[in-house]
């Protein structure tokens, strides 16, 4: 027979998968010999039963937890539900990963019409035990059978109103809960009943065993409500671990004035400094705290009110952080004197904190450098790396909406709705954000001028997010909710109509839009950041490199430690005002040898960036990528555009429209793109190529930096494909070396971002000296999910439990990782020392990276603010192989 | 040293792979002592290392041809340029597989300066002599070094234009070849040697040797000419065989009344019926029969003008048929009285005359049953299925564009522009052709009314050319050299505009578009056909289903041998005009109850075409396929409709709009489509499960017949989805058998159309009872190509060779293979008799049919017309692997 229940004195703190954390701790608390209410936990693995049973409990689970029960009365010498004497417990929530607030918790259970009578005489205090009765009643009602909260409040708003003439107030006075007496709670008990009857059609439940049952179903449940669900999707937690179950004695520090509760940390939780940190209330229960009804003490004003308690409350703590080594976050009761421990965890921290915390325990000894590394939640350091919102003027901001957090950082300006309008107000020293209904590449000198950006459509890997994260702008995407007018330049959001020069801010790390124009503060980078980071490099084996296609760029990505470009997109080039005419003539051309001399004018700038790159990487490996986006994304919307484009290529405005029209593509991300490009078109091929080896070769000769030029071909599906574009890049390299005298050598690799890539990998190899894996477009193929589309119902997923979490974020390892794993065994099968690398958004998510590690690539590669983000993860990923 | 050239005594008939189909034939009839001008072959493996090398001929090749031509110098008594008496010698091509006409061609090569006197002398012919040559300079410089044509024909025009005087002709007088004499002919070759060297820049080669190295590499080199590209393509020819190339000594038939050339069949290929068939001529070569100048003689006659000459022609024939046990195609030439045979082959036929021929085989006793079901050309019985054009009248038909051949069958009518006026036209009893830039959904009345559907966009997959097949209507689709205008219903193509009313011809076999009225002739299918698909279905092991959505469609396939339905589609039935405006009440709720109650409105539509297929299934199975489009395929796209659908659901106009809108998709190919409808609206599948259940229960009972529903859930990538839309199956179809007290069973499956359920198969297994591929997006997903967009680029991939065949049209094994053998394995190691199907359009290709027998799946399902030939390739793939 399984074991579901465990006694406190049973578990300990490695229990934890089985126990939840909250009842691993609460055991190995009990191990220690503190002071613990004492109680059980029935287990996640009762939970995940409950789910399998089709929501229901076992008749083997439940004995266990009536025994258990047993064995608890015994120790406290009370009875459940006894009418002298009665036990009452709290029930709570517990889950392997702390979640707190998302899942349901009730107090006061065992009460019931007689046992509120012994409860009174016992505490010898009857509107103490009424009120605990009434506070279980509204809290058993409402998180366990569903009845709504607002119905119990009325009866008791009611009430208060009807006590003012009797109590001498006036009309306007307010009456209080404490203004009731025992009398007044009796008659509100007997209320509150008939509400639960009349809402569920049967007797509120007398036996409290029943109420226990009912209870920890309640909790299981909870396991799956919408904001848990949400919560571990932000989190990582996988659905099915489930939740533990916490039954405990009640200890009640609302007993008078020698009781209390508090909450405190060992160190301050936003700074990492060291010292007892925290807050109490005399007189007070848990939910107090918590309500904010009154003002809470520092903890250290406990020493004057109880010097006692607060000398075995430090000495616990202190023993506690040791214990764990780990700053600690506890929650206490004191009940008429007598200090008990409710709740032990490492505590949540910013993640300033917690680079302070994890150096100072290094120093301190009491952790090594590789478990401060593990320590540090990777994707925390965002936090550190933008802008954020003055946390005062935060507190006064007006939430008029939110959306996808696509570009982290806090962003406030004011709104413009076109590029060209937010290049303006940028250049007149404005702070802009940029409101399009969605971006497009002709908008980057816009998005460029932004302090944020906020679109209507598109998710976390829409142009908008993947330009603005490169940038390190913050930018919220997708906000359906915005009703927008472009020309009228306009837009309304959450009632409130804004126009084009009025303030908005946005959080990109959250999500959220507020009104108005709110303070921000630049980040700051500590030396606990670069102890850490050099920590961190110590350990790691995968290397780092970062996706960026500007100077500018890659400049700030080296100075967050990159290593090289793993993606340089050569697109986004053409896209500046003096570029853009050229690519359309090159578009629009006839024949290949117009194309050729259109092409011919574009060599000068491409090879300009490039010069450009290579001089701010010194040396450091640049992958460069060939033309990737169909070519319909280059051509003119705009009437006044497509008019000169055809003055100038001397065609009519119907001509030029109809080849426009004819680019259109009912399925674009599938459609005439990457290497089907320059398949079509190999001149353009060509032209790139001449542009990347002239400048290597210049650069090479001028600063004397040792360059190999990486070329990537885009989404090929098929070895003789990249033979096809290798043989034009190989020839038109081999021609440049002869003009410009040159032995440079250099490679010619490809994406793999196709699943038949992934499948026919040990092919590709034998012409590929190196492969990179798109994940975003390979996650689109394998899942046959459109990235931009894909918003409308991923919702429906998460809320079903079909999928935990997005996968164009979260790397899918069962099903894309199986075809990144296969390409990479099949390709070093042929090629063992074929350099393998990521280059979609997954490069910087610290699980991806983790599996990155695990299938032995080389390098991850992601935007400029990831990298310190993939650096930290990379080496949990080695420390944690060990 | 590998041995590259074979003289013909050396091979023989199972050499075909390395001899080619004409070397291994001239080898086979030179060991059974048939009178063959001696030669030798240079092999198929030269030919590629000639590629391999960059189109070089190796040393060691060039050594073994020379040994070789030394040889047949020898045996023929004959030296290489020789002034007294020359060799001259033919080159030809001769792959695998026979490619009629698609690659090069060089007669009377070995003649110079020199030679020719020597010719001339030994023949006693001067004129014929220099004639000889100056053809061989005029072949070689076009053929081999690619000067043109005309520019030689004009030297011949002008010289007969000079010669009228002299010849006593008037200025409107004709000057034949013939009027030409020894002296002119002299002069002609000057001339022509002129030509050369102004166009190449040196001397017409004298000397043989660098001749016959020239022509030979000019035939390998013809093997990758576009037309023998588009000819492989076109016959599942892998472009990496080669050809071998035919060195063989020449002999003249037109050397006078006693020599002569000819070709001839041992059977009618058109009709298969037995006897002698062909043509000759008297006194002339091959290129002349094929030229036309003459008329040629039927081959009879040769009994009167050489009757010892044609009695052992036929007994020589007849011992080729024997001795290859099948219709033989032969070429022949008699030099002064000799008879000589230049090939043989099996010859090309009919699909009818194939079927006659295997008939009347097997009745001779010559062949075995087997050996008549393996060679039929499966994808030839299309002929026999559709109307075809009357031959007579097509002979008059003026071609006035092509485009993608997308379903079979010849069709003419007056041409309609919009489904309406197309259904209207077919009422009043006229024929139609309906001419779209696209057809969607809605059109599907007219599409149905039509004899024939054109459209301007779209490729092999596209919505027009699926339905037509499934209707067996004939479709050309993708013409983008089409400019229409809707409006003004009219179209201009080949220079011709036409109005709505006037004629066009379609050939959906060929994909040609005709002008005016072509008569058509009804499709026969004879006792042979009969005969032959009996023998198939009792060889082969893989069941054939077809897709069909209509009891019509249905009727159809089992009158064609269908085994059961693999794909009933369900969304094809919601466009029609009664069901339209409901399917958009649906879309347009805002709520679930709203949404049900639009879908309750559809369920006894639903439900009665179930009843209508179940009836005419008779207990056969049939795989219901769930809603799977998008929805914005069903909203309304004309003002009129949105008008109206607003004034029903109480919304106004704007309303309606922003909701359509809203239903927009960057890529709706990989949007909210399939089961994802189902997770987000359960609605929708519990409607869906009504309706099957309802109708199968009612018909089982009506009826009699054993009904055992099979649910097919599309595009899940993951075991979560398919068990939550299953679960909704599940209750809603057990509660329907509660309601009708009835104990039937069904079962649940899923497409496996997406690359994620692949890799995940053995997950996804343990939820469904079945798997069918969906071959179509497979494919897109794979290979990342939109069905509807990669029309755009594929023709660049197949000339360049990276691709040689339409991944849609045939299963791309090497990659989409990869993915349904690992599926098909995961889903087998996990649920054992988990049934395979495949019900994508390549279920109807030969090469796909034969994939899926091996890797043993349970049946393909394929358009009703495509049923014979599914039935025909799964025998094939049975018999082959014995």
């Amino acid at each position: 027979m399984a074991k579901w229940v465990y006694l406190f004195k049973e578990g300990k703190a490695d229990m934890r998968n089985l126990l939840g954390g909250k009842g691993a701790n609460l055991a190995e608390m009990t191990n220690l010999g503190l002071p613990i209410p004492q109680g059980f936990t029935v287990t996640t693995e009762a939970c995940t039963d409950y789910y399998n049973q089709g929501k229901q409990i076992s008749d083997e689970i439940k004995t266990q937890i009536f025994e258990a029960l047993a064995l608890l009365e015994e120790q406290q010498g009370k009875k459940f539900g006894d009418v002298s004497n009665p036990l009452l417990v709290s029930v709570r929530s517990g889950a392997r990963a702390s979640m707190p607030g998302m899942m349901d918790t009730i107090l006061n259970l065992g009460l019931n019409d007689d046992a509120v009578e012994g409860f009174a005489e016992k505490t010898g205090n009857k509107r103490f035990a009424y009120d605990s009765y009434r506070r279980f009643i509204q809290m058993f009602s409402d998180v366990v059978m569903e009845v709504p909260k607002s119905k119990f409040e009325r009866v008791l708003d009611d009430m208060k109103e009807d006590k003012k003439e009797e109590l001498g107030k006036k009309p306007e006075d307010t009456v209080y809960d404490t203004d009731l007496t025992a009398e007044d709670m009796k008659q509100v008990i007997v209320k509150f009943k008939e509400i639960y009857k009349e809402a569920l059609g049967h007797d509120f439940p007398q036996n409290p065993k029943e109420q226990l049952i009912e209870a920890v179903k309640a909790v299981f449940r909870s396991w799956d409500n919408e904001r848990a669900i949400v919560y571990r999707r932000m989190n990582d937690i996988p659905g099915d671990w489930g939740t533990a179950v916490n039954v405990q004695a009640m200890v009640f520090g609302n007993m008078g004035n020698t009781s209390g509760t508090g909450v405190a940390f060992t160190r301050n939780p936003s700074t990492g400094e060291k010292g007892i940190y925290g807050e109490y209330l005399i007189n007070a229960q848990g939910e107090d705290v918590v309500a904010g009804i009154r003002t809470p003490q520092p903890i250290t004003k406990l020493k004057e009110d109880m010097p006692a308690c607060y000398e075995q409350f430090l000495s616990i703590a202190d023993k506690l952080e040791k214990h764990y080594r780990d700053m600690q976050d506890m929650e206490f009761t004191i009940e008429d004197g007598k200090l008990y421990f409710l709740q032990t965890r490492n505590g949540k921290r910013t993640a300033q904190a917690a680079l302070q915390i994890a150096c100072d325990l290094v120093d301190e000894g009491m952790i090594t450098k590789e478990e401060a590394v593990s320590r540090i939640e990777a994707k925390t350091l965002d936090q550190l790396l933008h802008p954020t919102f003055d946390p005062q003027a935060l507190k006064e901001g007006n939430v008029i909406g939110s959306a996808l957090p696509a570009s982290p950082g806090a962003a406030a300006g004011k709104v413009y709705f076109t590029a060209l309008d937010a290049k303006e107000a940028h250049e007149k020293g404005e702070r802009v954000v940029l409101v399009r209904l969605e971006t497009s590449p002709e908008d980057i000198e816009g998005m460029n001028a932004a302090e944020g950006i906020l679109t209507v459509r598109g998710g976390m890997t829409s142009h908008a997010a993947v330009v603005a994260r490169g940038m390190g702008t913050a930018c919220v995407s997708g906000c359906g909710e915005i009703k927008i007018d472009e020309h009228a330049k306009e837009f309304t959001l959450g009632g409130i109509t804004f126009h084009e020069g009025d303030y908005i801010s946005l959080d990109g790390s959250t999500g959220k839009i507020y009104e108005g124009d709110i303070k921000t503060v630049e980040a700051t980078i500590g030396g606990n950041f670069g102890r850490i980071m050099e920590w961190a490099d110590s350990f790691r084996t995968l290397k780092v490199r970062t996706n960026a296609d500007t100077p500018q760029d890659a400049a700030n990505a080296i100075r967050l430690g990159a290593e090289g470009i793993g993606l340089c997109r050569t697109e986004h080039m053409f896209f500046e005002a003096d570029r853009i005419p050229k690519i359309r003539k090159m578009i629009l051309s006839k024949t290949v040898e117009e194309r050729e001399k259109a092409l011919q004018e574009l060599i000068p700038f491409q090879k300009g960036d490039f010069k450009g790159i290579y001089e701010v990487m010194e040396g450091r490996p640049v992958t460069i990528r060939f033309l990737d986006p169909p070519l319909h994304e280059f051509v003119p919307t705009e009437e006044k555009d497509i008019a000169d484009l055809a003055k100038d290529m001397n065609l009519s405005v119907e001509e030029v429209k109809a080849t426009c029209d004819n680019l259109h593509e009912f399925n674009p991300m599938m459609g005439h793109r990457g290497c089907r490009l320059a398949v079509t078109y190999p001149e353009i091929a060509r032209m790139q190529t001449r542009a990347v080896m002239e400048a290597a070769i210049e650069v090479k000769e001028e600063k004397g930096f040792d360059i190999v030029p990486e070329i990537m071909i885009p989404l090929v599906g098929e070895k003789k494909e990249l033979k096809y574009v290798k043989d034009v890049v190989v020839a038109t390299a081999e021609e440049v070396k002869k003009e410009k005298n040159s032995d440079i050598t250099y490679h010619i690799g490809t994406m793999i971002e196709i699943p038949r890539a992934a499948l026919l990998a040990n092919e590709i190899a034998e012409e590929a000296e190196f492969f990179s894996f798109g994940t975003n477009d390979l996650t689109q193929m394998t899942f046959g999910f459109s990235r931009d589309d894909a918003g409308k119902f991923l919702d429906s997923y998460y809320m079903s439990k079909i999928y935990e979490s997005d996968p164009f974020a979260r790397l899918d390892q069962n099903g894309v990782g199986q075809l990144v794993k296969m390409a990479a065994e099949k390709g070093r099968s042929v090629r063992a020392d074929l350099k393998l690398g990521i280059c979609g958004e997954h490069g910087g998510d610290p699980s991806s990276v983790e599996f990155c590690h695990k299938v032995g690539l080389n390098y991850v590669s992601c935007s400029p603010f990831r990298v310190p983000i993939a650096r930290l993860a990379a080496a949990q990923a080695a420390i944690a192989q060990k």
